[in-house]
């Protein structure tokens, strides 16, 4: 441990998943590895949000309880440890939604509508005026679940800073009133890795669209999702030249193995011609047989020991309803409604 | 105690008032008198509705913390039993934003924007698109609060039946999609009493128009009141026959005087001439301060006990507590939301 890092300033950060599906490779490079990463310097909190999961899968709830405990055994198997992190369930923590309930009056149904973030969900969803109210409105329950910890940092897209801006509205809001700080403004901590693409180089990453490697995934998963990934379209004989760029093979390469020098080799081969789809993505396919057995084993230990797992998000849940109980205390103090 | 009672079904029945002010002859006609009977056959609960109040008042919350004690003594002023009636306060029962939450995952924007009693409330706030999300979203709060409680019976004046619509909506979504029957529907309780209109004749009662009399009111405010009452207006001359008809001071006497056959008396007389509306007002005005008074003396004393007003208010609210979290957990249950 170098000196830098003891003098660096101990931040609040608040992350987590919407509980809608196991998490996979695009997690891992985008969010996961840098949570195992903080949680040594930091006091972060990780949010099973399974609430949020609701908002546009009420109809179909099995999706999100369906999917808690994976969620918890894919942080722990990729290293997230659950006594420098609070893992918590949203729907456990009840001053989240009462938060929500206080912001609400300070939020304008068209500032939620001029919201980029949601408005590309409503179109991408084919919501239109049909949005149930919770999806149009959950920008104020993420500025309950940031502030309702006083997270000071919080990982995020880019996509995802309109979010951040709308929460310190609400700050800025309750601070007026309260006449002085009661919430803390929050900054985001955008990610160095580029978003990782799907394997079929298309769509979002998505288990539904089956172009994902999900953190779980099985060796056959593994070897077919690789088998059929998107390479370079025109690179139809070996010894043709081939492109890097926009081919998923390397962008993966690029992403997860460790002997960059050699993955630059193979770039100049794959380039100049000579070097099959089949061969780079062997090397792939190794790599990530290799990153993702042990992940896979942990997983499946953790979800074995299903007690294990709900006693941990219960514990990080009992943690979270301390810490928030006080921010509620203090924003209801503005509104002057703690007779008792 | 007759039969019929005895044998009457004990409904669940939930009520309550904003706390924006205190109240006034309106809500003793219309309400008051009503659960004063009610509580001795049925379990009522009257919730104080702060949290509700703050949806188109948060940029002055005093509006509504200064009131909540208030109304508690209103309410014991005019005869409601703190043992017999559960008098809580909603910001106490978390369930009630939690059950928010959920409920909102099952209603679309359009279908509140929709809702003829929210359509008019903006209207007449002329809030248009700048509505607050906490105001567009209050019904599915109410269906929170009645569902919250299992009232099966709810008091409301017929504009507010499309609230109860609202709540029967999600009760039947909660119970589709949990398979069975988890929430109960409710039944409107109208009131036999006609709305008692405003002391000038013209806007609805309220307070900050200055044309309520409020129960707290004292003699000389009663005595101004009364003495600004909306008569005949084509009444000059004592001699000249008078209209009974839109004529204030007759429409309370209707409401307040017990002696039905004097008060028809008094109408024949002013409608062939010479009863003047000094006269008119006279009796009215004595009759009000022989019914306001005792009420305000209680109010007086029980306000002077701001002790006895919050443990009231906390009793009931635990009571509360209590039953909600039951109802909340069987919502959550039918999300699967149950793991610990």
């Amino acid at each position: 441990m170098n000196t830098t890092q003891n003098t660096q300033q101990r931040e609040v950060i608040l992350t987590g998943d919407r509980a809608t599906g196991p998490l996979h490779l695009g997690h891992y490079v985008g969010s996961l590895q840098q949570r195992v990463a903080l949680q040594t310097q930091h006091d972060q909190t990780i949010l099973v949000a399974d609430m949020q999961g609701l908002t546009d899968n009420a109809h179909n709830p099995s999706k999100v309880s369906s999917n808690i405990l994976n969620v918890v055994a894919d942080y722990l198997a990729v290293g997230i440890d659950p006594i420098q992190t609070t893992i918590c369930l949203q729907s456990q923590v009840p001053a989240l939604a009462e938060l929500t309930m206080y912001y609400s009056n300070l939020v304008s149904i068209a500032r939620l509508e001029r919201n980029p973030t949601v408005k590309n969900e409503i179109q991408s969803k084919g919501f239109e005026r049909s949005i149930p109210a919770g999806f149009l409105t959950y920008p104020i329950s993420q500025a309950a679940d940031i502030t309702g910890f006083h997270a000071t940092l919080v990982p995020v897209g880019d996509d995802q800073l309109p979010m951040l801006e709308q929460t310190n509205e609400i700050v800025r809001k309750i601070n007026h009133l309260g006449g002085k700080t009661i919430l803390k403004e929050c900054r985001p901590l955008l990610s160095d890795a580029p978003r990782l693409p799907s394997t079929d180089g298309k769509n979002k990453m998505s288990k539904s669209m089956g172009n994902a490697i999900n953190l779980g995934a099985t060796e056959k998963e593994i070897s077919a999702a690789v088998k059929s990934m998107y390479t370079d379209p025109n690179h139809l004989r070996i010894e043709d030249p081939g492109q890097v760029e926009g081919n998923i093979v390397f962008t993966y390469l690029d992403a997860f193995h460790a002997d960059k020098a050699y993955v630059e080799e193979l770039k100049s081969h794959y380039r100049r011609g000579g070097l099959g789809d089949g061969t780079t993505k062997k090397v792939l396919e190794e790599c990530l047989q290799e990153m993702l057995r042990p992940i896979r084993e942990k997983r499946t230990m953790f979800l074995d020991d299903k007690a294990q797992l709900i006693e941990i998000l219960k514990q990080g849940s009992q943690r979270s309803r301390e810490k928030t109980e006080q921010v509620l205390f203090d924003v209801k103090g503005v509104f002057g409604l703690n007779l008792f």
